[in-house]
């Protein structure tokens, strides 16, 4: 934080300043002065001057946007009581290990029997680098990070949808990343050198074209061939043998082959935006995120506490709320920040405008399900070599398969057994714990031949039937985004909205946190006036 | 190991039980049984049955494969002394971090000053997933693994030997390779759709083509043309801010400004088979796994000893040394498993056959040199975001910067500042320490504007002047695999070399397990006959 380094302005602190006087736009010719083409004008809190003191806020929701803001607002001076329906802070931003319990709506309770060191991160489990604001707060509160490795040319991908002989067979990416790759390069480059391309390259220039061809694609540079690259593997790793020497290099598929098994969807030229080849997470669970704002706000929140009623008038806000039991009660204070689900919003009796219910009514949330099984051995590592990454699949009703990033060599190791969502989603949550259990453990058998003599126990979420959430994460279309999210970030009264589903990061910790500090910057600036 | 674990065979006992008996060939079969296409025949020690006990064994050499041999044959009940000529164990693999010194030869001594917790590996650095052997003893002791980004599309790529406006100027690899990708997928699908290729797909099958291109390339569906792609990156990141709601997109460079940049060789379809995206290091510095055999064999250790002699006769073997303190002795064994480089024991008088020396004076080694910069802080997380990985440069006397895969967010951070080999290795190492520090300094302040301001502290090696190494690793030609190679494989009468040298793998210290593995197989057979 600015005000607790000692340290000259920084180049993160010049932006800042810039983005409080001139929004967005001071801050994208900021950039362009410094040379640096690459950042948010949210990767820090907003820099905010003057007190609070004196002010009380309501805060509804100890996840990580209610979470930041009582941080953010009682460093400022104001008086921040939370008020959370859940016996922990943290949200949606959950680990699942033993001692953890949940019980979905109209499910049987879910008791966490993984051995000690085990957990899944069954909400929010990976942090991309350019989520600044996530990274905002690992720093602050020291918790310490690790990689998450979120791509793995070693794994498995694994298609049913399409023909031909991988179809349904796990095929490792590296397979399908050079050869589909390579044989298009040939292709390409044969093409191009024999003239039948119109290229608007000049004659140079196309002979350094067909150079780039030969070195991505690992072609010979005699015939522009395709034959196998090392990156693919090998049948016999080289090591020290003289039998046969240098290894036995593995042999390419058949480019009709690849192109028919489909599994060339998991290629692209390069990782996503928010979809890093390596990530971030917190050592020892996602959890320890949301225990290092509570180790600093915890004092501020009144667990077990549901909101009936949002009322406001001239003289400030008044939340009514029933606690664990039974006891009904209600907090006045000058001012509201809401970070509550509209799932779960626009089901209370709130003081907000007809617009902005309306535009409540508008925002569909994402069905989203996981599960984590403890396995007794790291069969992936020991048998496939695969460390770390996902097994893609075709099969919506499994999503992908993630093997865990952390416990490197250890002696168990928990998997992410299933990642679905839409109509998947809501199929499968429709399972006893114990059925999905098995649905998992079925499918995972087809990729893993251990799989189902290595699973111990289970633990599984369905986000859409989850109280106090009811969804993954909100989801947007364009028509929503023109109208109804724009209202929605505006104050009503004395009351802000905040959450994953006021940003555009929804289902990310970053989008929670960046709407909060949007927000609070408003009501700082209302407060002040 | 199988004897000290209880359970029931595993596909890999399996394996070595094959290899064991038929060789690799019996190996290749048994994988296709199991269908499991990547493995080695040596990814653990050899299942060797019987004992060693009442025959000695000097090894010669206490770095991994002279410590490997010396853990596996005195699990077998030999008697082993291992003659080391430095005062501690790991031969190259070394970390320097506060109080390690090393005086090139001819040089000035070099001590160490980084504060506690930093470090460089200055040796080997990173093990990739396929290099079983080297996993096999980080698991066998205990060794923390994290994960070493090996790769990472947010870094810089710097090439000056191109023209056009990238040249010489940092770049992100995410924007090299979604816009060289990006153009070439938007022109060869443009060409299949149009006709223009002669294609062996039917006419479905192009389709489907064309479906790969626009999905790998983020290509427009409608119109096949290449606009930019979030996964490189943006001008501003989409957060929560309503003005430009999703952030603003950055848009991808003229296809020609990249071709003529010749960053694009930096793009491989997958990455190589030794340099995985993603690789391990042992936590806290690679010395680890030297620390982790010399816990168990440091016993055996005659350290500060260098051999003068080796000699050999129908009895047994006999070496002579001199110790740190001048004292001239011998050692007599039984066998004797020589470790030493080629390039040092070349210089050695010993009792091999002519054949052997010949075919070792035909092995090059090769001149490396590497430097470790301590940073006052991690400008290069703070203020660029990227976390890890490797700025390619196409500077030869640069090669490299690398970025630490450790102590994420932390106050301080060692980078490794140059890593070059050939000729420029051995320009770089005749600077005293004090010109290559400004040397590495003055490069990385062209990446890096952070750079000068930051460097406190710096530890160089140039592996070719390392008296006891006198190289970085051995290199060998094709002339040589085919003659010089399988001659020195073989035993010398009591004598075994091994090494990385004697592997498919130099450079690596799996390879310098295996070759120690293999060796260590042959010895017993022979003992035992």
């Amino acid at each position: 934080m600015a005000d607790a380094s000692p340290k000259p302005a920084s180049r993160r602190q010049f932006l800042y300043q810039l983005g409080a006087i001139g929004g967005a736009g001071a801050v994208l010719a900021g950039l362009e002065v410094l040379g640096m083409p690459m950042a948010s004008a949210q990767t820090a809190p907003p820099a905010l001057t003057g007190s609070g003191t004196g002010k009380r806020v309501v805060i509804l929701g100890a996840g990580v946007g209610g979470l930041t803001a009582a941080y953010e607002l009682s460093r400022l001076g104001y008086d921040c009581r939370v008020i959370e329906a859940r016996s922990f802070a943290g949200g949606r931003c959950q680990t699942a290990r033993a001692g953890f319990s949940l019980t979905e709506l109209g499910g049987e309770a879910q008791h966490c029997a993984f051995d000690d060191g085990q957990y899944i991160n069954h909400g929010p489990w990976r942090i991309p680098f350019n989520h600044q604001s996530t990274l905002h707060y690992t720093k602050e509160f020291g918790v310490p990070l690790e990689v998450m490795v979120n791509d793995n040319d070693a794994s498995y991908v694994m298609f049913e949808g399409g023909s031909g002989p991988l179809a349904g067979k796990p095929v490792r990416k590296a397979h399908v990343a050079a050869d589909m790759r390579g044989h298009t390069a040939e292709l390409l480059a044969k093409a191009v050198r024999g003239g039948q391309l119109d290229l608007p390259l000049s004659a140079e220039d196309r002979e350094m074209f067909v150079s780039y061809l030969v070195r991505e694609g690992y072609l010979s540079s005699k015939d522009l061939s395709y034959s196998g690259a090392d990156g693919r593997g090998y049948d016999l790793w080289p090591g020290a043998l003289t039998d046969p020497g240098p290894g036995k290099l593995s042999a390419p598929l058949p480019m009709a082959d690849v192109l028919h098994s489909k599994a060339w969807r998991t290629l692209r030229s390069v990782a996503g935006f928010t979809q890093q080849r390596t990530m971030f997470q917190p050592v020892g669970g996602m959890d320890r995120i949301a225990a290092g704002f509570a180790a600093k706000v915890g004092h501020m929140i009144q667990y077990g506490t549901v909101v009936e009623r949002i009322g406001q008038g001239d003289g400030g806000v008044e939340v009514a709320w029933v606690d664990a039991a039974g006891q009904r009660g209600t907090t006045k204070a000058d001012y509201c920040v809401c970070t509550i689900p509209l799932s779960v919003l626009r089901h209370i009796d709130a003081a907000l405008p007809d617009g902005m219910k309306q535009a409540m009514a508008e925002v569909a949330y994402q069905p989203v399900g996981k599960i984590g099984l403890q396995m007794k051995r790291r069969f992936w590592e020991e048998d496939h070599y695969i460390y770390g990454g996902h097994v893609y699949t075709d099969n919506a009703d499994i999503g992908s398969i993630s093997l865990p990033s952390w416990n490197w060599q250890g002696a168990k190791g928990t998997v992410l057994g299933y990642y679905q969502f839409d109509a998947a989603a809501i199929k499968v949550s429709a399972m006893t714990p114990a059925e999905r259990m098995e649905f998992a453990t079925a499918f995972g058998q087809r990729v893993f031949p251990q799989y189902r003599e290595n699973v111990e126990a289970a633990f599984s979420v369905a986000w859409h039937r989850v109280q106090y959430s009811m969804g993954g994460w909100a989801e947007w279309d364009d028509e929503g985004r023109r109208t109804a999210y724009p209202a929605l970030c505006e104050p009503a009264g004395r009351i802000y909205l905040a959450g994953e589903h006021l940003s555009y990061l929804t289902g990310w910790q970053a989008g929670a946190i960046e709407s909060a500090w949007l927000q609070i910057a408003k009501l700082h600036r209302q407060a002040s006036a």
